[in-house]
């Protein structure tokens, strides 16, 4: 690979958005990171560029067979005006799993990390300092061969744009009302549920639509064979409080290793609370609810970070947990991870990785 | 809908690749039709413009979330001038049911079919003329919004573009070496096999390329839950000829309802031969290849029209079918279908459709 990055910066830097309309991933930078890759020659010409359109042939191959993958991190600035990545190693190793699932080529996770703190060090002064505010991430891969034959394209570009983002919880943290799905799958084992791959979301957009129009917020997914287990809530990870434990639906290869996942169950065995990685079936989840012991559940992502469920609904057996309150365990899971994010609580697994100018 | 038709046209047409030389989806004609859908204003904007470069932000939905469904069918012009189309309102109608599936708008499907017709009828010169070729048609929709929320985009784009392509057998008509698949899985019922999405397709790269490390062309899919029942071969629908019977797989949900499956069951059924649409496992089909009963299998699709195969293996188990030679009723199938493609056989269930100038 080609590892000189070239930086033209821009002419005419654009007018930042008010910070209380800066919504998700709505708004975006001044500047963007670009790479290319071509068959026989690997990726090259890594550049950070004004923020532009893309010019793509109407035949490329991401328009067609969908050959895209996609991450989601965070860059956060603090008081003390430090800017920090949230394990963003994790997120490029990632990023090779995926690519490595769609046919895809691999990237440098090292160079690629380099070159991201190069980008947001370049744009610090979009990423909010208020508190919850953040400057989102999204670096994404595209086939941009433009051919019709069913095979992985022979050229692709790597792209990382900026956006800053609002506080995700602008009015507290709200818990959720969410329909467990028995008719639509999101994924099944030997598909591509634990890659972050484009089609995966839009196949998703279908059952929770119709669970807003039965006035649920997300969907809880099911396995893809027996439609029993749990699987993913939304586009997150989901944990149960039942008890003195805390479960987690095992990494089985359609859902997605979550890297805020990974870490909720750092900070939990951290805490001496046991960690229960295992199959669990909805009845089994109800089962617990009867008997008083599921206390509280919550999904962890990136973009909330950790989202209370208050409410879930399984074929009309109503689950109400903690009230509809955020439990205290939800609530001092979100504290401490946005505490290490913002580097302002006890980094001591070392997941911050500072931006220097 | 706005349903005037623009009409721009190239000021400078395109030399035409050499016949020998066209290949599949590879080169494309000088126009192409667009037509912008923005919510609350429903489809504006069709018209016919120069073949040209998209300009898409680098946050459009498709390029993240794969909000991306396509079609394909063919033009054909034979000997005697006319240029037909085959079945065109049924990829319309397919068209709306994939949209339907990723909570994309719906099109009009009459509208599309006339503007289609306009287009091709302007471009008939593209259309390759000489036995096993034609005008490759690909319509296809993306979202367009830059937006990271996970939400169904606020605007779409609807483009045609046109492809002369070589006739799929230009040697004769080879029976390929098929992999039953075992690990991978392309769709399972709630999921999105049924309709043309593009990430179907991606998501089934992977599968392809290890089948064709192990010497083989492409892969039979079996179904999501079980992992028993045959699905679909590569990107085509399959059928077997068992004793005096066709079977084909029943469609169940996660099947791609293909338009060439229909006309082979119409075509089968009205030289009474019965068509059996079951759930087809892999152990009754090589049952009845030890008893000598499997005599022909071949995949349909537009692409080859019909497809023969001449090689199944099944974990170790081999099935040769008709001494890897194409089957009588394969050619026969193959031969009408393109007969009545070309105009030079009868259309008895009139699937033909004239464009005129």
């Amino acid at each position: 690979m080609e590892c000189q990055l070239t930086i033209v910066r821009t002419e005419q830097k654009k007018e930042k958005p008010a910070l209380d309309k800066l919504g998700f991933g709505v708004h975006f930078t001044d500047h963007m990171f670009t790479m290319d890759y071509t068959e026989g020659k690997g990726w090259h010409d890594p550049q950070i560029v004004p923020h532009a359109p893309l010019t793509l042939d109407p035949a490329a191959m991401v328009l067609h067979y969908g050959q895209a993958i996609f991450e989601g991190m965070k860059a956060y600035r603090n008081k003390a005006g430090k800017v920090l990545l949230f394990r963003p190693e994790q997120n490029f190793k990632r990023m090779n799993r995926s690519l490595e699932r769609m046919s895809m080529p691999q990237v440098d996770g090292e160079f690629m990390v380099d070159a991201l703190k190069q980008l947001v060090a370049l744009e610090k002064e979009w990423i909010p300092a208020e508190s919850g505010m953040s400057l989102y991430i999204r670096p994404f891969v595209i086939a941009t061969e433009p051919c019709f034959g069913v095979r992985p394209s022979h050229t692709y570009k790597l792209i990382i744009v900026l956006s800053p983002v609002g506080a995700y919880y602008a009015n507290g943290m709200e818990p959720v009302k969410i329909y467990v799905e028995n008719k639509y799958v999101r994924a099944v084992r030997g598909g591509t549920g634990n890659a972050k791959v484009a089609g995966n979301y839009a196949g998703a957009l279908k059952a929770q639509a119709e669970a807003k129009e039965k006035g649920y917020e997300q969907v809880l997914w099911l396995d893809g064979v027996e439609n029993k287990y749990i699987e993913e809530v939304g586009s997150m990870n989901v944990f149960f409080k039942v008890g003195e434990e805390v479960w987690t639906p095992a990494l089985n290869g359609s859902i997605l290793e979550g890297i805020t996942r990974d870490s909720t169950i750092h900070l939990l065995k951290d805490w001496g609370i046991p960690v229960v990685e295992k199959r669990i079936s909805v009845e089994e989840l109800y089962e617990a609810y009867t008997k008083g012991q599921l206390e509280e559940a919550f999904g962890t992502g990136t973009a909330a970070v950790i989202s209370p469920v208050g409410d879930l609904n399984w074929n009309g057996h109503q689950m109400i947990l903690n009230g509809e309150k955020t439990g205290p365990l939800t609530t001092k899971l979100y504290e401490t991870m946005t505490g290490i994010q913002y580097g302002e609580k006890e980094d001591k697994f070392g997941w911050s990785v500072e931006v220097s100018e």
